[in-house]
C-alpha cells in the first residue's frame, strides 16, 4: 500500500474502489456471497478481492499470518477481515486507518489485524464500529460480517469519515497480535512451522538473516519424529533458491515472502515428514556436508 | 431486494449490472469460471457475485435453503441458481419475476428457486427459456448453466424483455419448493436440522415466535444417539444471542437469521453431538434449570 | 475467442478489461488472492474471471485440460494460467498471443498452454516473460504467479506491446502438450478416462464421430475391476443425450463438450464403478442389446 493523502477522493466522491477480504467462513455455505451482496448494495463501485476464506475455523493467529503475508501486495483501499469467535459478545468491532489514509483494516480487536497494521506502517487512527445508523439491523447477533464489517467496509469506500462510524480509540490500546520469534540455541537456531501451504511446504519463522553466514548450503534440521511422541529426527536439508534444486531428499528453500520453508520437491514436506504448524524445527550447519544424518534421537524420558 | 419500476433500465439501456449466483458446480471443475466467462462475454457490465457453489450434489432443497437465506441481501439483478439433476430432460428452464422488476431468478423448475420467490414477495411473471436464439448451440445437452442459463442472464440484465426469452408461464404452476414446518407435541416442539454450517452449528427450522413465552433460558433438546440407531439423548441446552454465552455445554443460540442453531461454542456442534440435517431435535423447558439430564432414552422396540 | 484486430484498444487506451484465471493454487491459501491484488493495483480497469483453481497440485496435463474445455468460452483478453512445479528454475515464462490478437496466453512453458493454444487456432507470437522491468522484485523465487505472471497479466492489459516483456521466440519451439487419442482395436475402441468431474462423470477421449454409425443405443464397456488388480469387468451402458436418461444402470452421456462420459444417473460413476484419470475403458457393441452380460473377466496371468 502506497501512501496517498487521505483526502485523496475519487471525482464521484467515493474514497476507495477496492475491498481485499478475508475470514474463516469457508466457501460451502453463502456467508461470503452474502458479505459481499451487502457491500455491493450500498457501495456498488467496489470490486471486492478475495484473498482467503479458508482460514481454518476460530483460528485468528493463522488468519493474522494470511493477512500479514497479503498486506503489501493488497491495492490501496479497505482490507477486511473476520475470524470472529467471540462475535456477539463486548468485543469490539475496529476500524484502523493505516499508511496515510491509503488503507482502512476492518474486523474484530482480537489481534487478527495487528501483525498487518504493523507491517502497514502502523495505526493512525482507530475507531469503534459502534453507530447502529451504519450497521443493518438483524434478528440474531451471530453474523457480524454482514450486519456490522460489511456496511461499514462499503461506507467507508463511499467515503463516510471514520469517526461518523464509531468512537475513536487508542491505537496503542488495541489487541496485539502474537508472531513467535526463532531464537538462537548454542550453535543452533529454534524455528518454528508458522504455516503449511497447499503444496505441502512448511514455512519457518526465519530468514536467511537469521542463519550465520558461515553456514553452507548444506544444513541439518532437527524435526519432530512423527511415529515417536516426544522423540526427533535430524535430516540433511539443501538450500535452494527453487523446489526443482532439491532434489530427492529435503530441502530448505528461500520462499517468496523472505522466509524458509521446509520443502520437498513435487510433494508434501508436511505429509511426508508428518509436521505442521507449531513444530519445532531446529536448524544447525552440517559439517560432514554430503553425508546426510538420520539416526532418531529420542528427547522422552524412558 | 427493494422493489424498484421495471423499466428503470441504466442510461446505457442497460437494465442490471449484477448477477447473484449459486449453484452446486463445486469450484474444482471450471463450470463456474465458464458460466461467468459466457455472462462476461454478453454482458461485459456485469459483476458476478457468488453466494456459494458447495451445495452438495444434486440438493436442490440445500440449494433453497441456502438461496432463500441470501436472498434479502442480494442487490436488484438477477438471480441464478443451478442444482439441476434433471438437465437435458424436459424439466422446464425458467425465469421468474419479483418485486416489481428489481429481480429476476433464473433457473430450473424444480422446486429450487420457489422458498426465494415467495420471501422475495411472490412471482410476478414468468418464461420458459425456451427460445434457442437465446442460448448457445453446444455438442451435448448437459451444461444448461452454460448453454441456456447464463446467457438468458446475460440477456435479461442487457435489458432483452423477459417474453422475448420463451413463453409466458402461469406462476401458479411452477414447482413448489418444500420446507419443514415444526409442530408442536404435547409441551415439546419437535424441530428438524435444515442446515449444518461450516463451524458445525446446526440451524433447526424454528425461532422464538416458535417457542413458549414461559419457557425459560434452559431447555431441554431431545437428540439422536449417534452410537445407538433409532435411541435419543436428552440434553440440557441454554438459550444465548451468542455463542460465548454458551459455556461449555450445549446453546440454542438464536442465529443472524433469526432460527434457533444448535451450537458449542467454538466447536463443531455436528460433529460432537452426531446431528446433521434432517435430524429430528425435540426442545421442551427445562424445569430443572441448572441440573441438565442426559439419561439415554431408547425409542426402538427391542 | 472471436478474432478482433489487435490494435482495437479500448477508448481510454487498455487493451483488454478481462484476465481469466487457472492455476494449482487452491483456495485455502492467499495465493490466488496476492495474484488478483497484483492485477488490481497495477490494472484497475481489469475483471479476473476465476477458471478454477483446484487442478491437482502439480498436474500440468489436468491444467492444460481444464483449460482447453474452457478456452471457446473466455472473453478476449489475458488468460493467465499457472501450474507451474518447475517454478524459479530455468524453465521459461512465456506469453502467447492468438486469434489475431484477441487472446494472450500467459504461463509457464511446459505444456500447460499448448491444447488451448492449439484449440484458439494456433501461436500467431510468443515472446519470453524476461524483462525484470515488468516483474515484482521479491526475496524468493518461488511465487512467479505473483512476481512475474501477474505482472504482466496486467501490463498486457494496460496496452504494453508484447516485445516490451521479453524477447521474441519460435512458436514451434514451445513446449507441446500431451492428450492421449482413443484408439480402434479389432471391433472396439479403446479410450481412457481424461477427467472425473464434481458428479463423477467420468469424461473419455472419443466422441460419437469416434464410434462406428451401425453401433446400437445399447454398447459394452470393459472397465477396469476395482476389487482385482489387473482385470476387468464388463457393463451393458446406453447411450444418451441427459443423465436422467441413464435409468439405474450404466450410461454413456454425450457431455456438453461433445465429449462421452461413463455416468450414473444422479450418482457418481467414479465412486462407484471405482474408476478415474487414466483408467482404460473399451468400447464395443452390444448385439444383444436389453441383456447385460456383468461376468468378470481376469486379464491377469495365474
Amino acid at each position: 500500500m502506497t501512501p496517498v493523502p487521505a483526502s485523496a477522493h475519487h471525482a464521484d466522491g467515493h474514497r476507495f474502489t477496492t475491498v481485499s477480504f478475508l475470514t474463516d467462513y469457508g466457501t460451502s455455505d453463502e456467508f461470503v456471497g452474502v458479505v459481499k451482496s451487502v457491500i455491493r448494495d450500498l457501495a456498488p463501485q467496489v470490486t471486492v478481492i478475495d484473498l482467503t476464506h479458508e482460514v481454518p475455523a476460530f483460528d485468528v493467529r493463522a488468519g493474522s499470518l494470511a493477512l500479514v503475508r497479503a498486506i503489501s501486495y493488497v491495492p490501496s483501499g479497505v482490507v477486511l477481515a473476520v475470524v470472529d469467535p467471540g462475535v456477539g459478545t463486548d468485543r469490539r468491532a475496529i476500524a484502523v486507518e493505516v499508511a496515510g489514509g491509503a488503507g482502512v483494516l476492518i474486523g474484530p480487536d482480537n489481534g487478527l489485524l495487528a501483525p498487518a497494521v504493523a507491517m502497514a506502517g502502523g495505526a493512525e487512527r482507530a475507531v469503534e464500529l459502534a453507530n447502529p445508523e451504519y450497521q443493518l439491523v438483524a434478528p440474531g447477533a451471530t453474523f457480524a460480517g454482514r450486519d456490522v464489517f460489511a456496511p461499514a467496509a462499503a461506507h467507508i469506500c463511499n467515503g463516510v469519515p471514520l469517526d461518523d462510524l464509531g468512537p475513536e480509540i487508542d491505537p496503542h490500546l488495541l489487541m496485539p497480535g502474537t508472531v513467535p520469534l526463532p531464537r538462537e540455541e548454542g550453535d543452533s537456531l529454534v524455528a518454528e512451522v508458522t504455516w503449511v501451504d497447499r503444496f505441502g511446504n512448511c514455512q519457518l519463522n526465519c530468514g536467511p538473516e537469521d542463519l550465520p553466514t558461515r553456514w553452507g548450503e548444506q544444513v541439518r534440521v532437527r524435526l519432530p519424529d512423527p511415529d515417536t511422541p516426544g522423540a526427533t529426527v535430524i535430516r540433511s536439508a539443501r538450500r535452494s533458491p527453487h523446489f526443482a534444486g532439491i532434489g530427492g531428499g529435503v530441502g530448505l528453500v528461500l520462499d517468496s515472502y523472505g522466509m524458509y520453508a521446509v520443502c520437498l520437491d513435487r510433494r508434501s514436506a508436511s505429509a511426508e515428514l508428518g509436521i505442521g504448524v507449531g513444530d519445532q524445527v531446529v536448524i544447525s550447519d552440517d559439517p560432514d556436508g554430503d553425508a546426510p544424518p538420520t539416526t532418531p534421537v529420542s528427547l522422552s524420558r524412558r
